[in-house]
């Protein structure tokens, strides 16, 4: 059995690593801290986990990682940082579900994130974990910059054809849609249910942290440094989900996008090419750690448009980070993570 | 491997029951039925089992049940009757999730269904499927009267209290409230989006066929014909889950309500009693087979009021039903339903 | 024109109240005070009030309130008391919809709010805003205690059963369900999106702060002191609305309850007695100041059940206040209050 | 007074105008038709209308519009033009709030509606009744084709840069999702609450009808053939609202679009251009005929986003239709139409 530890078990994330973990053979959660509820029973806090832990949160400062063999963060950004490098020192691998670790440009996280970076020695070591895009280096990786939500979509959604060269690089359009349980599990006036139900609206049109993200990895694929993206979030009255429409400009008019996604996702576990003229929505993935993709090109127009959909608490981090442990420690990569979509 | 047969694939009920199925280790689904869908993939119907079966639904003409151990009929009222006389013949055995043979009362039924009945004679052979009330007969039953949804959440949580004697037989009340899978996944304008999104409200105040199945239990468990129960339902804008209020007047101030249902439930696996003053929320048992309750006695008042909610998919429907087919083949009771509840 | 103050514009009451004053012919609204957002323009605050107002927020330490003809107080419960004394010694009148003088006894009101109260000696002078039961007093009061949102569902749904005498006084149980909004404009976890959405939960059924204030009313209607009254409140997801279902035994089965409730409400232009065997829903009286009713006489039962619906933001808060309003000021009681509910 | 008549009065459109002319101070509601529910008062189908209606739906065969000033058709698309010959024959102005007469090209019309048109030579006479871009023809016509509710929203977010020739006029890629009422009225499984509830999807990437809706405007706006618009519709889990996310690319980088916006907008009473930054949400304009704009200029980047919201069944469907109403009827654009929009 892997022992697993977990820094800040009280969000979104923190709740669904461990409604996994529960169900995971190889796993033991030996520990969970968080500074607001140390000394509250875990299944006091999330009663969903009733009879499924015996588990106190513990203050961090108090908890001796050195009994687990991983830690994963499910922290706000800029707390995973300061425990990695004595969790690395100590031969404990570190999956960080913030965005610490994310950008390896230092100076364009610092920009973005707003704060100094504490161990940029690390960067260079960190693999950004998309195990589709980088899996070999997952195996071997002692410390994983878990992907964000909305990037893990939206990258497998043009992967294939940034891949094949098929499309321009410039512009590339992603309108991305997000459940709001990816705003974390913040008090806030903003997310309260009388504020976010029954409306839509896009936010962070000037910049979204997530657009360096996703940039990095489609610089990375294609090879280049020219990618032009435009990414615009928006904020859908649902709980889980994300859902990635994507807008290409095709250099290719006789490329067969099908069977490019096809041929590209064919062995793929959690990528799930959708038939010719699918509308897949996020229910389908709901609770899974599956991405669903489908693919149009349309007529009379250059433009193709990509779909691209994932539970964003799954395969957009909890169930992706699961992924990421299991290619590490020599596991079958699906281990934990085969649950059927709940739907409806 | 139990070799399983669904009957009426293509409902809400039905696509829980496959995807329950689909994570049971000890039984594979071989064949599906559908009058509107035959010859279709089941995972073109419903995108979320896409790899997780390799069936086409198949009209129930065409179908020789004989390979099948057991089967379920997951159908709108009245279907089941006419398949039980042969599936029995054949020594199949048969769960059925509809309302064919839940009431013994013959009379009764057919004046609250509104047809004749097609096997009265099976009535008697049919066991009411709550393995909390009724396991040892459950074991040994051919034929399942799986219960209702709205049913499953009340008598669980008045069953300690009229077994012990400590409240009134008239009037208990109860107020429930249901999310709208419960009404199933028939075209109707009544259960639009548009018409049931943001708004709430009671439906069936003057009778509802759930109102004689829940009064047909109590009588039972208090080894009485003087219940006197108003139920009335209400439709709230969510997906999954039932909230069963339920008032009751005491006979006995003294009782220990709490040790009451702790000593009823201690062994109970899918029954979960919940510290005092608790307010279980139906996202506490999403996906999953747990019932949760919560038992109030209230200050300078005989009422005492009993929360308990459930996922009317599972506990109160396809869950339910594996849990009653595990008993019947002899294999551990939690199998396959052993699920984290699905939260946020 | 009748000049208008709002003290606390920036919760839900009070953008309700805005929202319904900007239509009013015979209101001008002349400040709004906040001390939160002083200084911003109310219209950036509540970008739905776009063009329809022109003012800023301004701290209450800076307002001169002596142009006001009236004043409401939207405000948390506790603060209103503090404005009331100097607001009557300046003859401007007062219709406070926090819960400050809902409650004639002084105990149990600092019992249940948990602080002592400022100025007991108005409580006297305070009348209770609900014309449907105390016209005649809201014409002539300076001061109005603007009810609560469950109590006046519950009350208009139990008026005319107690005024008439034929149903006992003890048990009677109100089961009421309120949409989100309910919960105020406060960040806290538990009212987020994420938390509340897709579930359904009881809260205070140990004791809620509406029991006793219904209770007064009860009683006063009454005239005895006996009112047994069971009061419990679930939370649904939805944004407007309360629904009260309300069980009472019968002491006079041969009582026409729909006769009783159509002479009582026949002249009322905001109760609205739906026919025999309704089921009205939330939204029949989204954004309206309509409160429906259904009552529903049990077959074989001495229980009968009381189906009221209304706005918890127009009926139970600030379209009340402007009803009080327009009958304090001898305008006609519907003016600027005939919308016609949203639907869907 | 103007004499009105509705032909299909049972839908959302249909219910929607109701309430917005049941409050309109120059408009009295002569008859309305529908097959379905020929006979049943107004009010027992739609209970919100209750008090404001004295009206029976009527079968059309046996009206006679005679005594109408105006009709409205809100009918699924081929009815209308069945009815518009004789009614303009009769001197009677019609206003057809479906697609009959919404696209000149009867070519195109009859492949995207999939039927033979009755009437084509009325194309060329019916005006495209978006005010803010043929306000004069609307005056003077007596046949109007309401517009779209994607159109609606989209043509307005794009008039002014095309009017100013500042964008590219290929790609234009229209991002649009919409709330679940503008899928209508009728009994489908797709339309469930149970399906669309807590989900998200994108609907006829492949071609939608409103695309050539919106490219005929867009091509008589920039005065050219060569549009080359994206149109790809979501549907959102809220009941209404529209939010048009726009991108295009900059042929002038220097251009002051937040000018261009102000330029134009600034005297429509029902075009809202919000401050330099700001994020729309649909609520904003709840049941309110206003139509809400932000523009984005992207930094190091030649693309530019719109954002645009609206009501669909109001400046979407009803309250444009009233707006084109008045004019045509030479009393004030706004009469009617200037309810404070339902927040939240």
């Amino acid at each position: 059995m892997i022992k697993a530890g977990l820094i800040g078990g009280t969000g979104y994330t923190g709740v669904e690593l461990l409604r996994i973990l529960a169900a995971h053979p190889e796993v033991s959660v030996e520990l969970v801290t968080s500074r607001g509820q140390a000394g509250k029973r875990v299944e006091d806090h999330f009663p969903s986990l009733r009879g499924h832990y015996e588990l106190e949160f513990q203050s961090p400062e108090n908890v001796k990682f050195d009994r687990c063999d991983v830690v994963f963060a499910a922290t706000p950004n800029g707390v995973a940082m300061n425990y990695a490098p004595g969790l690395l020192a100590h031969g404990i691998k570190f999956i960080d579900l913030s965005a610490d670790f994310r950008i390896k440009d230092i100076e364009l996280w610092e920009k973005w994130y707003g704060m100094g970076h504490s161990c940029p020695e690390l960067l260079a070591k960190a693999v950004y974990g998309l195990p589709e895009m980088n899996r070999e280096s997952v195996r071997t990786a002692s410390l994983i910059a878990n992907p964000g939500c909305y990037p893990t979509a939206t990258t497998l959604g043009l992967l294939p054809l940034l891949k094949s060269g098929v499309i321009a690089h410039d512009p590339i359009i992603v309108d991305a849609k997000s459940g709001v349980t990816g705003a974390g599990r913040v008090a806030s006036t903003g997310n309260l249910y009388s504020e976010v139900a029954d409306s839509f609206k896009a936010y962070g049109v000037a910049g979204h942290r997530h657009q360096p993200e996703i940039r990095q990895s489609l610089c990375q694929i294609s090879g280049t440094d020219d990618v032009g993206l435009t990414f615009v979030p928006h904020l859908t009255p649902m709980l889980r989900g994300i859902h990635s429409t994507i807008y290409v400009q095709l250099t290719d008019s006789s490329a067969d996008l099908q069977a490019l996604f096809e041929s590209q996702y064919g062995d793929e576990p959690f990528v799930d090419v959708m038939p010719v003229g699918s509308h897949p929505d996020t229910r389908s993935v709901r609770a899974s750690n599956m991405c669903r993709i489908a693919v149009h090109k349309l007529a009379e127009s250059n433009t193709a448009v990509i779909l691209a959909v994932e539970d964003n608490l799954v395969k957009g981090a909890a169930g992706q980070a699961v992924q990421n442990m299991n290619l590490m420690f020599g596991l079958p990569e699906t281990l934990g993570l085969t649950g059927v979509p709940v739907l409806p």
